[in-house]
């Protein structure tokens, strides 16, 4: 099926919907065309211009038992994911969209009608973007609100655009523009916390630990979750101590990120996309390139519990080894640049040769280029990255006394190496005493709170939304003027 | 001048002395033709088989006022460091030279004679090798063994090596053999603390605070120095507590250090040398690569104290910066591999095209090769590799309550970017509370312990020897068996 063709039939679903035509105060006691309950609408809440998501008995659908156009289809540059959730109560109205636009990707967060069935209530769909293709984002999103225009009846802009991350400052004349409706901007750090607590408290089989023998072990949905520590793994990591509902502070950060994975991977292997690089990574072997402990001792260090296998020095054994195989390109007279001035790597600076990227392919070296495979490397910085994330996100815990770290964000991605290694780590530095948690809609935490922010009062099962205080309010613009 | 040269000009200083010809016990109460006093002599403590240094009046040799041969001379691929630290009472023999054999460096302390000077005393040499020349280092020492057995009168064996880090027990049948000598293997924690404990409490002008206002800030030699933090940044880093003279504890560390920095900058930008990274980074944006808080937000991010220009992901810029200059070669046509299929940068794994290492210089993306150049990617990488070494410092320093962080190792190498980028990042993370220490032989710290170790108790001025219990003792292998 062509991405035009998955588009039009997402998008068909949604005209499809036979909703009432206003999301007025009464809307949710009309007449429907679905079935429904009393204790559904007892537990609506009304709220002018808003709406509230029924979300009893939400459950995730799974990859197959979903709509076929479902798996991983493309639309205009846009990536649908796959686990949508399905809230069957659902009947009211919906009538926004929300949009968390980061450094690297856009992730969109809508609700639908189910398509064909006769079954009442409907699904939250998530779909990405990347950030550099912006306006694919925006036209879909554009899309989106014609459909739902017609759904809603006849008034025009009733659709509105809740907006976090970054993108929703740099990118808010754009959309505001393009769609003509409101777009209402919420603080990216506070999203991310009340999407996270949605997940935690609301969704059965979202919530998990891994470990390699029981990769996804899921936590029953809970009340009691603060406080905790979330650990947001975007281009760049933020780190926020969550001590209740909207208690919450950014307690730092690192900017070695998926960014920082993504842009040198880019770089060395020559890969083009996220999951090329997440492939080469399980094909490898990082000891091809990290200096290990046993290449330092040619043994263990057993006395301060360092394993011969332990990394000492990620991409340590590399200035090594190539500075060897260009040696003995030297000796055998395939250099000639006067390199012997240089030779101890200490010297005081010679103005450099190479101004511009240059690696073993370039011509000089290509007969004797260290064996650094493009899935060692991707290995390597997998690791180094996880890791360190990793070992961060301990320190923090440990300074904030935390003892629940959950992580999220679209670094993650569901990889079992990237969760295995940040497992490993807080594991590791715990002694055993804490764990880490991982989300299945993990990217989605923004965009799926700055959704619900459209939300009047306790509308959660489990209260997680008793302390909010400012729904549908914009933001003003952080530290401008 | 010729390494050559330089080398015999070096040895000769030590074949030039006219020292005793054995180390007995009464060596240094002989007649001397050096001018010597009784303090001196005084404060001379016994020990067989064994020497005291008398640092009494030590001090660091600037680098003009040295022997014109210090200056950055190679000697056989190795490297000497123009900081001699000048012993001007110390009359003794010595009979033993100390190797630090790390990952990428090996570190050679020796003691020799002023050359020419009728002053009494002499000098402690700073020396290093790539370790993957060491067989360049163990020429050396050889030749040191020999011009010192000629100084030591016909006792074969006389001179003894200290040896620490991992390559003392991978390379230790090496020099053993190579020399015929004891080689005395020491762990390396311990010896980087004895050696920053001599440092701290010894040597004026040794220890400083960097500023870009107040570049080398000297402070004063001082006995009250525990408890506090070390963080040796080799090719690894190891982050050590210590809380007394022998009471330390290796805490933490990261795989993210000086090796990751050289191999991927070699890789990266063809550097052959560290100066020559080092150079390129001062040169260099990281603006260019780095995705700041401003190129996601437009702006800056102040609810959360983020200002526009913090770095919020490494390398951030690089993927989507490289992408749209395929997407434009191939808009032209210079790309037809079917790419489109992947363009989301989201799909599952197509087979990966490149199987090994390929750049912006492959045939397809030359002409419209993104603009990263080599000083921006160095630079960039410094501050990533830096900033994440001081964030886990400060991290690891609130865990353990140390408030004083010292930081050594062959990674900083005086360089003002590093030091900038360390200082800062510990202001910055403990809201001005602490501060980063800096030494002047920061390389050198395991090579001076392992030396220092020939040491009877109580030799220091400062007592910072009174717990040494293992004087001339052979650690065993770590962990083997």
């Amino acid at each position: 099926m062509s991405a035009d063709a998955q588009q039009t039939d997402r998008l068909s679903r949604v005209q499809s919907n036979d909703a009432p035509t206003s999301p007025d105060p009464s809307s949710s006691s009309k007449p429907l065309r679905m079935r429904t309950n009393t204790a559904e609408i007892d537990s609506t809440i009304i709220h002018p211009g808003s709406v509230k998501i029924n979300v009893t008995g939400a459950f995730i659908v799974d990859q197959d038992s979903g709509s076929p156009t479902h798996s991983n289809g493309y639309t205009n540059g846009g990536s649908h994911d796959t686990k949508d959730i399905r809230l069957p109560n659902h009947t009211a109205v919906v009538s926004h969209i929300a949009v968390d636009i980061g450094g690297s990707l856009a992730k969109l967060v809508y609700f639908s009608r189910e398509p064909k069935s006769r079954e009442p209530g409907g699904r939250l769909n998530f779909m990405n973007f990347e950030t550099d293709r912006i306006d694919d984002c925006v036209e879909f999103m554009k899309q989106l609100k014609i459909k739902q225009q017609r759904l809603n009846g006849s008034r025009p802009g009733e659709l509105c655009v809740m907006a976090t991350g970054g993108g929703a400052y740099k990118y808010y004349d754009k959309i505001h523009e393009a769609l003509g409706v409101d777009v209402l901007r919420e603080d990216e750090m506070e999203c991310l916390i009340i999407g996270l607590d949605f997940f935690i408290t609301e969704i059965p089989r979202e919530v998990f630990t891994y470990s390699e023998t029981d990769p996804m072990h899921f936590e029953e949905p809970r009340s009691d979750i603060y406080p905790y520590l979330l650990v947001n793994i975007g281009s760049g990591v933020s780190m926020i101590k969550v001590s209740g509902p909207r208690a919450y502070q950014r307690v730092g950060g690192t900017s070695l990120g998926g960014g920082t994975l993504w842009g040198l991977l880019s770089l060395l292997t020559g890969s083009r996309t996220f999951d090329e690089m997440l492939g080469m990574a399980e094909r490898g072997d990082n000891a091809k390139v990290d200096m290990l402990v046993g290449d330092i001792y040619g043994t263990d260090y057993g006395k301060i519990g360092l394993k011969s296998s332990t990394i000492a020095s990620s991409f340590g054994k590399v200035f090594r080894m190539k500075r060897e195989a260009e040696r003995e390109a030297e000796d055998s007279g395939g250099l000639t640049n006067g390199d012997s001035e240089s030779q101890s790597g200490l010297s005081s600076s010679p103005p450099p040769q190479v101004d511009t990227l240059s690696t073993s392919r370039s011509p000089e070296t290509t007969t004797t280029a260290p064996p650094f495979s493009a899935p060692d490397i991707s290995r390597s910085l997998l690791y180094a990255i996880s890791n360190n994330i990793g070992q961060i996100a301990y320190l923090q815990s440990e300074k904030h006394s935390l003892s629940t770290i959950y992580f999220g964000g679209s670094f993650i991605r569901g990889h079992r190496q990237t969760m295995n290694t940040l497992s490993y780590a807080i594991k590791f530095w715990s002694n055993g005493e804490k764990k880490a948690y991982f989300l299945r809609h993990e990217g989605y935490l923004g965009a799926v709170g700055a959704f619900l922010k459209r939300q009047p009062r306790n509308w959660g099962r489990r209260g997680s939304f008793e302390e909010s205080g400012s729904i549908g309010m914009e933001y003003p613009s952080p530290g401008v003027g």
